[in-house]
This record gives structure tokens, C-alpha cells and sequence, in this order.
């Protein structure tokens, strides 16, 4: 079978786009990730299908496949990088875009410089809906949920938990270039505490409203940039009083723009979202 | 300009293969080397082009150029997906193709069990021919040009240089997957006695007719297998009484077959060669 696929990047965080409304796309979590693979596939970090909507009143659903194959929830830059697909390929008249995803609807935003912005939805703040397992923990700052202590590789992190429809655990750190993304992150990842595993962000921060992230995420190791990895980031600056909206997030690939009112409010992110290639592949 | 283009591997070092014969292909290597970028590009080990023959009497001419945008001379694993290319494509009905690169033509057979075999000429073996600044170095082996020492980070290690049209520093070692090839292989790569740099191999013999082979390849990084390395690992081991030809050479990224019969006559190297995808990219 022939699949057609656009290839897309949003701050380097890279995707398989697929258009899964005019073809028919039914592939196993071996499939996908062998089409994931840099070598004998096609190569990205997450793969993104867009379908017809399954719920009314919205306009697609989108699902995401990680390179490992499996399915998981959102990613703040697959999502800038759904709404450029959709506009380009002449799927969505509207700048405004309404999709379904595993973990609830979003809403990318087409700006006329180019850019996407999306509505990523509230934070999710309590360690349940993270989900963090806190039982019997002690050392929280105080007013804030904010600084749970780990215990990684013999030593002791803290971390602030959030979930953007996935699971986040952010440390700050004082410099984020030296910070042991590669070492601590698995250990994060598959920290007990963490049911779901999280992904695990190291944040610098260099001002009120700028910092630089590194983003060890779930199933796919250190990604460029993790659009959610930024939101849960600056939601966590935020809330230890570190930060103020808007917040400018450096990532190695890219620079992203974060604006959060508070709890309760949705987080919104502002990225590029490129096309670099067109292609079909024998599946 | 859109630049139409074809993903392959061979035994999965990979290749972006690209036809400058039917539209027209001028880029810089900055262009090369994004196109290889594997987040911002297609991605791939090295870009091989299609080009109409200068030289009379050779059917293409065929240029590479590695990630860093580089032009090099050649790659066994590149001349095969370059031989599945011009066949599938219908540039070529032959069976047996007449090739000219820039370090001379090679004639690469496409077999019946779909994998190729490619002439990949007669090795070289004279230092001054790899080129290797042999000056002074004491040790050798009696009888055979194969046991140079070559201090690298503070420890010696004994090479065979061989040029099979690149230049390649063979070393045997007990463990294969165990060599520090990440570490060693970039100093190898720029040992100063090679004024060309040189592709750094590690092979394990397993046997008479059988190797593991890692290589470290200039410009490149570790490849999960390297066709001339393969070539210049066994013509090594057969030199220094090691190994019988024929002899399988397994890689990491799967198995090739190599024939010599001994000095002046031609290394013969045969292995798969795939396509995974068609694409077309704006440069």
C-alpha cells in the first residue's frame, strides 16, 4: 500500500503529517514505528494523522503516534504543525481550527505572520490528574504544588507536576546546557511516582520572561523542542513565582512564545510550523 | 525550486538519491547539508547524484556528497542504491552499469535476487596511494604493509591503511561492540598522518569467512555499515592471513558479502540496496 505523508517541523520538533481522510490509513505500532525509523523509514519524532471528526461541532480529529509506535495524547508542536497541514493542503478554510484529540478538544489559531498559535487548554495542576502518585511526600514549598521532591539515581530532585493532556515533571535548573538531560531524564520518565511516565523538562531561567528548555520527553528521548514540555515549563515558572506572562521559551530548535493568565485559564503557545517535504512510501 | 527526490538504504547506511539528469541540480554545500539534516531536511548519511556522463564509453557519472555537505569519492553501500536507482527509474535496462566517479568508473550488476554487486576496483595498498604518511614508523609486520602504529589518545593502536578510492584505517579488536569506536574513530579520522582524513574500522573476525564490522566514517559519524569499509576490513584480513575470500561482513545494519582474490585484482562487494520513499523537497 502507498501512503502519502507531508514531512513538517515546528522548532525542530519533527512529524509525519498524514491525511488520513482521503486515503485509508489502518497501520499496526510496528508499522508506525518502522515509518518513525531515521534509517529504514521515513524518520520523526512523532507521527501525526488527521481524520474526520468523530464528535459534532468540530472539525477533525488527530491522533499521534510516537516513534516507538505507540499512541499518546498531544504535543503542543505536532498540533502547530496539524493546523499548517490542514490550511496547506486546503482541508480547513478557517483560521481558526476545532480538533478532537485523546485528552480533549484544541483550538490552533493561524497567525498572519505565519505562525500557530494554540490553545493547549488548561493546566491540569493536582498530582492525580497528572497523574503523580504523592502519597507521603513531604518538603512541598508552601501555597504551591510545586516541589515535590524525586529520588533519581541516588539523589533528590524536585520537580513541579503538570499535565497538558500529558504528564509533565519541570526542574529548574541553573544552567540548562550542562544540566544531565540524557542521564536523569529515562530515570524521570520511568520514576514510579509517574503511573503514565512523564516527560521530564530542565528549565533555565535566564529573566522574568524568558527562559531555555531542554525537554526529555516520553517514548522518543531528547526532542529539539516539546511544545508541551514548554507549556508545563512556563505554567511552573509561573506558579513559583519565577516567571510572568508572556514567557519566551529558547529551545535548541526554536524559540516559542507562552502566555498563561493563571489557574484555570488555558495555556496558549505560539510557534513556527514548516513544511519541509512531500512524499509516498510503500507501507 | 522543487527537487524531486528518492530515500534508500543499503543495508542502512542511507541515502538521498537524486536525478540531475531530467531537472536541473545546482546546490551549495549548505543546501547539501540541510537536505541531510535528519530534523530540518530529508536526512541521510550521504546525497548521491544521477549526473549524464562526461567521460565517453561510461553510461552515468555519480557524485556524493556526505551530511556536511562535502563531495567525497565513494561509498560501496551508495553505489548499489545508485544501481537499483537508474534500474527502477528506467534510466538504465542493463544489467550491468558503467559508472564514473571522481576517483574513477565502477560497474555495479544488478543481480537476480534483487541485491547488487558492485566492482569496487582494486584496492590500494602503498601508503603513499591511501594516502597515509608512513615516515619513520617502525613495527611492521614482515612481508605485508598491515600493521601500522598509530598513537591515538595517549595509546597505540595497530591499522591496515587501504584506499578503496577513500581512504580507510583497518583495526582487528576481540569485541566489536565493545570498541570505542565514538571515542577512537574521530581521532583515527584526524590522525595526522592521513592528509585526507581517513574512515576509521573496527573489525571482530568471527571466522575465515566471516566478520563484524563497525566503522567510524569521516565526515559522517558511525554508520551502521560502511560498503568500502567492508571492502578495505577484508582486504585487510585476508593481507594479514586472517581470512579466506569470500566473506560475509556483518554490520549493524545488516549483512554484506565481499570477494578478493588478492593483490592488483578487484574487490567485489554485494548487498541490498532499498527504496523506502519518493519525495519532492523545495530548495
Amino acid at each position: 500500500m502507498k501512503l502519502k505523508f507531508t514531512k513538517m517541523h515546528g522548532a525542530g520538533n519533527d512529524f509525519i503529517v498524514v491525511d488520513a481522510i482521503h486515503q485509508d490509513v489502518d497501520l499496526t505500532a510496528e508499522q508506525w514505528r518502522k515509518l518513525a525509523d531515521r534509517r529504514f523509514g521515513i524518520g520523526a519524532d512523532q507521527i501525526l494523522v488527521v481524520e474526520r471528526p468523530v464528535t459534532e461541532g468540530v472539525d477533525f480529529r488527530y491522533r499521534i503516534f510516537n516513534n516507538d509506535g505507540g499512541e499518546v495524547e498531544q504535543c503542543g508542536n505536532g498540533a502547530r504543525a496539524f493546523a499548517r497541514f490542514v490550511s496547506d493542503k486546503g482541508l480547513s478554510k478557517e483560521n481558526s481550527i476545532r480538533v478532537e484529540t485523546m485528552k480533549g478538544i484544541i483550538a490552533p489559531r493561524l497567525e498572519s505572520d505565519g505562525s500557530v498559535t494554540v490553545d493547549m487548554g488548561a493546566p491540569r495542576l493536582e498530582p492525580g490528574e497528572v497523574p503523580f502518585d504523592s502519597a507521603g511526600l513531604e518538603g512541598r514549598t508552601e501555597g504551591a504544588d510545586t516541589n515535590w521532591p524525586l529520588t533519581v539515581g541516588g539523589q533528590t530532585v524536585f520537580v513541579s507536576v503538570v499535565s497538558m493532556g500529558n504528564p509533565h515533571a519541570v526542574q529548574v535548573v541553573e544552567n540548562v546546557d550542562s544540566a544531565p538531560v540524557g542521564e536523569t531524564g529515562p530515570l524521570i520518565e520511568h520514576h514510579p511516582r509517574f503511573p503514565q511516565r512523564v516527560n521530564a523538562g530542565f528549565m533555565q531561567v535566564l529573566g522574568r520572561n524568558h527562559v531555555k528548555l531542554r525537554v526529555f520527553e516520553r517514548g522518543a528521548g531528547e526532542t529539539l523542542a516539546c511544545g508541551t514540555g514548554a507549556c508545563a515549563a512556563v505554567v511552573a515558572g509561573i506558579r513559583r513565582g519565577l516567571l510572568d506572562s508572556p514567557v519566551r521559551v529558547s529551545a535548541r530548535g526554536g524559540e516559542l512564545s507562552i502566555a498563561w493568565a493563571g489557574p484555570g485559564e488555558p495555556v496558549y503557545l505560539s510557534g513556527p510550523a514548516v513544511t519541509v517535504f512531500e512524499g509516498e512510501v510503500e507501507v
